[in-house]
């Protein structure tokens, strides 16, 4: 079988840039709208994409002024999607920081079950000081201690999606039995963070535990992700630091015994298509046009951890910047951030323009052949088994890459042009994981 | 205006009944089944019922082999339904005692947004040592404590709820104001068991707050209701039960406070329908047949506190059962089921066919119109605002009940024609809740 590539739309509302809710064609109350979802999602399962995803913490993210911040929450939000939908994927962001394993180990297997095993969970561990705070913390907990937390975390979780074995439901009428009480198990989990009885008060789903994502890009971060994670966002700004990226993760994955191939990176690029390179050129800096500088630059220094009267727009960032080691929070997005302004000598006003698009993520103007050429050029020189695309603008942009890039990629072999299976691990070419608490025959009991 | 009934129908898999999924008609499968959820939601939408509601406990409830034990959880289920309805309210259980208000009142504030202003959340403490297990406890806190702690939680929950004004949002794209930044506020609450900064990460909801209901009898439980509660669930077994405590609970929101009106109380009615008396009767009966009594023993034994093997299927319940005082958990439920066993001097096993059907609930066997009277004298005779319909066994209940019921109760002038709102809020006839934290003109921003 020919490899083929993987493609997430990461969902966000008007689009990835900042300003994107600017734009005259533009809703700007989508973020808050079942049918502005509906729609996007129907699109990319069109399109036949694997998935769609939705970022999240649990805290308001910015100024309320800058952009829309309302922020419906993902499990939720995908939830009242499987209706409109029948293939596509549904992964929703979660924090294991700020959640208890039986309830969103159980959120989790209900997505599962009412998606018929679409179901997958972006593990974050919620950096920042503003969302412990709306947890009776004054500060959050220090970057490893979330990273143990989160995998303890993930044990308790897979241990309640197997607390019923795959054959445990009966539904034997006649002898009045619904389920096999000998195969349905407590977990009496009792650890560092958590003690958990259990079992579980669902059977195990369609694919018994949600598809398993992670993002985070430190140390800790890829580490975890070797161990757990069966696909991987990330956000690498050129060619050679995604192949850089992608060995060393494979190579992690295959040091903690697990098949690297089971392990599915998909970096995120921010395409912004036009018919011509000058036509996306326009769009592009129609965009950057829109930012308010204002927003943007009490971003950066937050992000920086210095006082926004520090930055000025027409220099280069200071050079006495806080360290890396001191920061507890979203490490490696601020140091993928800080090298790529040093290496290209930006201001902060060009740096600004660049992540009100990227955010850190790999930024492509250009026509549907060129960003078709560079997907396929990351793809076949170890860069990524798949990508994670972030349109600048929603709709317009996922409309134009579904029509425009996808049939370029298709004709070239490198994509579907049909849904195989009908679970989302199958769509991603995943096994579905045994049972770490019951042994025995699987029996198949067709769930719908 | 005349005053109009309201009806609730309480979704339950295969029916009320412990022994209805047995049926030859009955889908064993249900409980999981999106399909099975969207038709009873649509049933009861066609009938113009104010809402559906699902119950909740994040435990495995019984032992699994009894009836269909899985549970999805309400709140995702709900949202699952809601692009299959478009009326009709979704009242989810929730636990304040082993969930975080900042998630939970996010939750059902984007349940309400995505339902364009259908949300409710029965508030629910969490009886029993089982639950407290999967949440790191030995045992469940206090009856007490659990009501303090609810209280509290109801407290940052509407702050969140009314954080941002009605008024915050702008979407002014020339000026590049989304929100306005000082209409959006924190909330700095500081409690016995809470510290939540806020503000919630989402605008005011349609509703403003969900529908707030509730459904404890205990003392505790009914001063919580005066105080917070828009709809009252309840189960009681007699007319003069009934009318008790609705003048009770009446009696209790004026002493709070409140317009006695504002609390809609909707007992519980378990109806078994049959065109003839004969025929509902051998329904009954069929169902009683099925109940497998070790299950029920078992089960009633737990809720006594009392070892199994000391209730004989054939006797009266045992003299010296552990006093009222002694039961930190579903203790109103318990003194309703020994009162009326004694009253009755039911054996065993007619206490456990009993509550197969209604688990304390009012059973009501008959034609349509015996249905429709016994509804009619409730509600005309100071005993209730309207039913929280329960069916022995689903669909086929709810079917009986929309297409023979409904349209005498309609007939009478009873109950709407048609729906007259769009809010669940507006189903009941309650107001939209004014802010806690704003002041100032309110601008309908028009959400969809």
């Amino acid at each position: 079988m020919t490899r083929k590539l993987h493609l997430n739309l990461f969902l966000h509302d008007t689009g990835h840039h900042e300003a994107s809710w600017r734009l005259p064609e533009s809703d700007p109350y989508a973020n808050l709208s079942l049918e502005a979802h509906q729609r996007l999602s129907r699109i990319a399962e069109d399109a036949k994409f694997d998935s769609v995803f939705l970022a999240d913490s649990p805290v308001l993210w910015s100024d309320p002024g800058r952009r829309p911040s309302g922020k419906l929450e993902p499990t939720l939000l995908l939830a009242a999607l499987i209706a409109s939908t029948s293939r596509i994927g549904l992964i929703a962001t979660a924090s294991t920081s700020y959640n208890e394993p039986y309830n969103l180990a159980r959120r989790f297997a209900s997505l599962d079950h009412l998606s018929g095993g679409r179901a997958g969970w972006n593990i974050v561990t919620t950096a920042g000081a503003d969302a412990a705070r709306n947890f009776g913390l004054d500060d959050q907990p220090l970057h490893a201690d979330r990273y143990q937390r989160a995998d303890e975390f993930l044990d308790v979780s897979t241990k309640l999606w197997d607390s019923w074995a795959d054959d445990a439901v009966l539904a034997d009428k006649r002898a009045g039995v619904h389920a096999a009480a000998d195969r349905v198990r407590s977990i009496e989990h009792r650890g560092r963070y958590f003690r958990v009885d259990g079992p579980l008060n669902l059977p195990r789903s369609p694919q018994a535990w949600p598809l398993l994502v992670q993002a985070g890009s430190s140390e800790d971060g890829k580490e975890f992700a070797a161990k757990w994670a069966e696909a991987v966002f990330t956000a690498q700004p050129t060619l050679a630091e995604s192949q850089a990226f992608y060995a060393d993760l494979k190579k992690r994955a295959a040091a903690a015994g697990r098949d690297p191939d089971h392990v599915v990176i998909l970096p995120g690029i921010v395409p912004i298509i036009g018919d011509t390179a000058a036509e996306a050129q326009e769009l592009d800096a129609e965009l950057d046009r829109l930012i308010a500088p204002r927003y943007a630059v009490a971003t950066l220094a937050h992000l920086l951890r210095v006082p926004a009267e520090s930055l000025d727009l027409d220099k280069p960032l200071p050079e006495d910047l806080p360290p890396e080691e001191e920061i507890e929070g979203a490490k490696s997005r601020r140091t993928l951030i800080v090298d790529w302004a040093r290496r290209e000598n930006l201001t902060v006003r060009e740096l600004i323009g660049r992540l009100g698009g990227g955010r850190g993520h790999r930024t492509f103007t250009g026509t549907p052949v060129q960003v078709a050429d560079t997907i396929q050029e990351y793809f076949e020189n170890g860069a990524a088994d798949g990508f994670n695309i972030m349109p600048a603008v929603l709709p317009s942009g996922v409309e134009a890459f579904a029509t425009k890039v996808v049939p370029i990629l298709q004709e070239r072999g490198l994509f579907r042009t049909d849904y195989e299976g009908t679970t989302l691990r199958e769509h991603y070419g995943l096994p579905r994981p045994a049972s770490r608490l019951h042994a025995g025959a699987v029996r198949d009991r067709g769930y719908r």
